[in-house]
């Protein structure tokens, strides 16, 4: 597993070990390569043309209309990411899908992944972690938006974010490039863009983290952990499971 | 698809329509059916066997436990669901799951899922759809708790729970048996029990549902459903998709 493989063979890698010819059908996947513009609606909720996609490059959020007009991020999604999963697996898109840069992402449909999966079953068990690794973190931000004060909310938020850029090759434990707007986070976190900006500033006079000019940087990674309770566990990649 | 197969089954069977070989499969997976008594952990965050298991009846609940001593529950587990399957698919569990009930419940371990998708590829993706279906239901509850009001919220997680019973034979638009108590409805849902209370009163005045002496009935199910916003394409089971 090297950087010239995808993000999506990256992400799968830490999960299965994958041979060359699981990483050829993963290559076969990205056959229908897209670029969409950044704000535009990818996907909306009620869609019933059945695609996803895995992001190859860019940033998206997945977020929830409600009808009185506010709206919820349920998530963002990075390099490696499936996008509308569930609306592939669904008869129609659950949520909507909005790049927040320009992105390129690869079409992926129902009868390709089970054609994959016929082939390879170990591929339908990665996907099946690799969903479930989705599913660990939105339960992590229902924990966020239930229990967490603010501050550790962001925190953890920034932590989680950096944990999945790492394993694609697009962080460290030092920061990494971060192109989310305060009015997101605060979409994504349920605080007022007002809030979101008094919690960061907060957070760097500790001297834990500095999120500023699109940029994460962790001044205490340590001390951030332990004031955010982060338990990276729930996002599992300390070497692949399945050998 | 009769009522004699077991709920994973017909769970499973809304997705695809299931071969005798499929429910054969399904069948196996049932083999180590073990008892466990009411208000004990079955499973506890950081656990490192990694065993899953497939509620057969009673109810359940999973739950994080904050360092502070709150607890979230992340959601309640019906007859056809699987308990941990993220256990299984990482190497510790990230969430404990607690009996409500006595419940039977059938031990499944990673191997035979695997040989299962090894031999019946489609059940894969008939599991992938189970685990996006439970993701579902979470972002749904985090747009509960970040977004909606305290009666919009219980209204909306009475219909959810109603709805997935009737798929595996266990409720009908009239109501159901539902054994849960005012302090587990308020850990779900982010409110106190005394809260709790007070919507339930409400919800009962406005003559939408009631939920009295272990039994929830819906009073008036599509008023109820235009009041919560309820749109249970999410959960999205009209006939199988994969025929």
């Amino acid at each position: 597993m090297t950087t010239q493989h995808t993000p999506f063979a990256r992400k799968l890698g830490a999960f299965v070990a994958l041979s060359p010819e699981e990483l050829g059908l993963l290559d076969q996947l990205h056959s229908r390569r897209r670029t969409f513009p950044a704000l535009r609606d990818m996907v909306y909720e009620g869609q019933v043309e059945r695609s996803a996609y895995i992001l190859a490059s860019g940033r998206v959020c997945s977020y929830k209309l409600l009808p009185g007009g506010t709206r919820q991020i349920v998530d963002f999604q990075i390099p490696g990411d499936f996008l509308g999963l569930r609306s592939v697996l669904f008869r129609t898109a659950d949520h909507n899908i909005e790049p927040i840069t320009r992105v390129q992402a690869s079409e992926v449909q129902a009868q390709d992944l089970l054609d994959a999966f016929n082939t390879a079953p170990r591929l339908a068990a990665a996907v099946l972690w690799a969903a479930s690794r989705d599913e660990a973190m939105v339960v992590e931000h229902l924990v966020d938006i239930g229990r967490r004060d603010a501050k550790q909310r962001m925190g953890h938020f920034l932590l989680e974010l950096g944990a999945r850029l790492k394993l694609v090759g697009l962080g460290s434990s030092d920061g990494y490039n971060c192109p989310l707007t305060q009015y997101l986070l605060a979409d994504a976190l349920g605080l007022s863009a007002v809030h979101v900006n008094r919690v960061l500033r907060e957070l760097r006079e500790d001297g834990l983290v500095s999120f500023q000019q699109g940029k994460v940087i962790f001044s205490d990674f340590d001390g951030l952990v332990e004031f955010t309770e982060f338990d990276r566990h729930y996002l599992d990649h300390e070497g692949p499971l399945m050998k």
